[in-house]
């Protein structure tokens, strides 16, 4: 059995790190407050896949108590991504290993810079899945992962595929569906090309997916925002099957009305995770010399919206003072 | 003196109909309601150029009771276009000349196709004027108009210059500023330049210019749009001079808050006034093998905010009965 330290114990930590302690690793998750009270009445899942309880769990508001782990699952928000230089360090010892469960291009990047190069996993998570109090999770349909070792920009520092399977084993000892990719890049850009229209066109239209599927024109805006993914992806190297794009339409035509992560943010006046989304996406493809000009667009719709909500975010703090 | 009829006495109609009224001509105005109450208390026009009330105007509830008149101001909103052809042909004579003063490519093409070639006039106006009630008008500032003769398609059939003068010489006797142009088609696009980013980007970000010249990735996105019409237009063969964009980025900079007609016809719940100003764009510059995709994004939003919100408005008026 494993030690594993949850940082950032929402809708994906708080699921899979109780499946781990289920599992009997030993796992410590890291939560912003209320740690006594969770201790006390215990960790709760509510899941489609059978509810869990974790009695007496390991929960921590601050690093320094945590140890030393061999596993690191980072799944905080990635717009706080600048706080890991501070978290990981104490979390990490000489043979730990980073598996970062956040959306995004290169959104491994700042838990390499945390621990060094080598020991980084990525995995995108295909789920819905909510915090509804601290340490109370909702997990209402899919949550499998696909991982893969980050190289980031240096093709002989990628993890080993060694530690890619021994963490694919683990989770999926742990029931757990997972897929491993031999191609991180490649199946990162895969994800972006449902996130990136749907997230943001959510936020910029004000509407549901399924909002979006029913009309015309927002819908053909979906799917040449699509495109433009795909030809980007397609431009650095992530080649995208030729029917990929058909497929992730027709799914979302299937899907329930689902509010994406980015509205919820949006509408609750958090920040959006512009940056692994659509800057660093946005940043390849320029350096591929391709320019998607209706993601740029998006882009800069996004970050005006963002930015007039922080504004007023801070207004309402001041005013409430 | 001539007789001139107004067909849409709105802030344009109305302010430039009470100035040929004043200067002694025979204005007969349509207007939708209040006919005889207009005519009891009189054309009103507060304007910064100077206040004017007309007595005993001539006021019209239907196009039946006016008659065939020497000139015809079309100035109701292009989203009635289709109605021209029905409005039209009683107010035309052997001699008529009409003068569309609408905003966007081709929007004189209805007022042609009603009262058949030669003999239109396209006007753009440079103006901040509304309607605040029946039969009463605010101008609040600028007001010059850029006239034109109207080739549509066939060079043959263009309204000779003769036609563009005199009306030119009517207004400015008028004291209207007047501004004639050999090129209508080039006045249309550099009109366009402003009316394409800030119209719909006032609707598509929920803001005022100001807001957006204020925001740097908003202003930056404005810029970029009015960009891609300089393209699209000298693809189309409408030369814009060089320093166009920054003359008008500059000029927007300086304006007081303003909420443009789109934003203010949106947020009524009125139709917008998509076509001219987004779709005929649109279809010259793919013509000319231009795809500007920024602004292709931005139609597809209106689009779908018009159809949105043409949606509630039935619902409530459904609710309302």
């Amino acid at each position: 059995m494993s030690s594993i330290a949850v940082v950032g114990s929402g809708g994906v930590g708080g699921l899979y790190g109780a499946m781990l302690a289920a599992a009997g690793h030993e796992v410590h998750f890291l939560v912003r407050s209320a740690a006594e009270e969770i201790r006390r009445r215990g960790w709760i899942v509510e899941s489609v896949w059978g509810d869990l309880r974790i009695d007496n769990p390991l929960v921590h508001e601050d690093v320094s108590s945590m140890p030393p782990c061999d596993y690191l699952i980072v799944a905080l928000k990635s717009t706080e991504n600048a706080q890991l230089a501070r978290l990981l360090p104490p979390l990490t010892h000489a043979s730990t290993t980073a598996i970062v469960l956040q959306n995004g291009l290169h959104v491994e990047e700042a838990t390499e810079a945390a621990i060094g190069p080598g020991r980084t996993i990525g995995g995108c998570c295909f789920l819905c899945s909510n915090k509804i109090a601290p340490g109370h999770i909702r997990h209402l349909d899919y949550g499998r992962i696909e991982l893969g070792g980050y190289a980031g920009q240096r093709a002989d520092a990628k993890t080993s595929e060694a530690k890619v399977d021994a963490v694919a084993e683990m989770l999926a000892a742990a029931k757990v569906p997972i897929d491993v990719s031999r191609d991180l890049y490649t199946t990162r850009w895969r994800k972006l090309m449902w996130n990136i229209p749907f997230n943001g066109l959510s936020v910029a239209l004000d509407a549901s997916t399924t909002e979006i599927m029913a009309d015309s024109q927002a819908r053909q805006l979906a799917e040449d925002i699509m495109r433009e993914v795909e030809e980007a992806a397609g431009a650095c190297g992530a080649a995208i099957d030729a029917d990929h794009v058909a497929r992730m339409m027709e799914h979302t035509e299937k899907m329930v009305p689902y509010d994406s992560s980015m509205r919820l943010d949006y509408l609750a006046g958090r920040p959006m995770e512009l940056d692994y989304i659509y800057a660093r996406p946005l940043r390849d493809a320029a350096h591929a010399g391709v320019r998607p000009r209706k993601i740029e667009m998006l882009h800069q719709q996004l970050r005006f919206f963002g930015k007039r909500s922080g504004e007023q975010r801070a207004a309402s703090d001041e005013k409430g003072k």
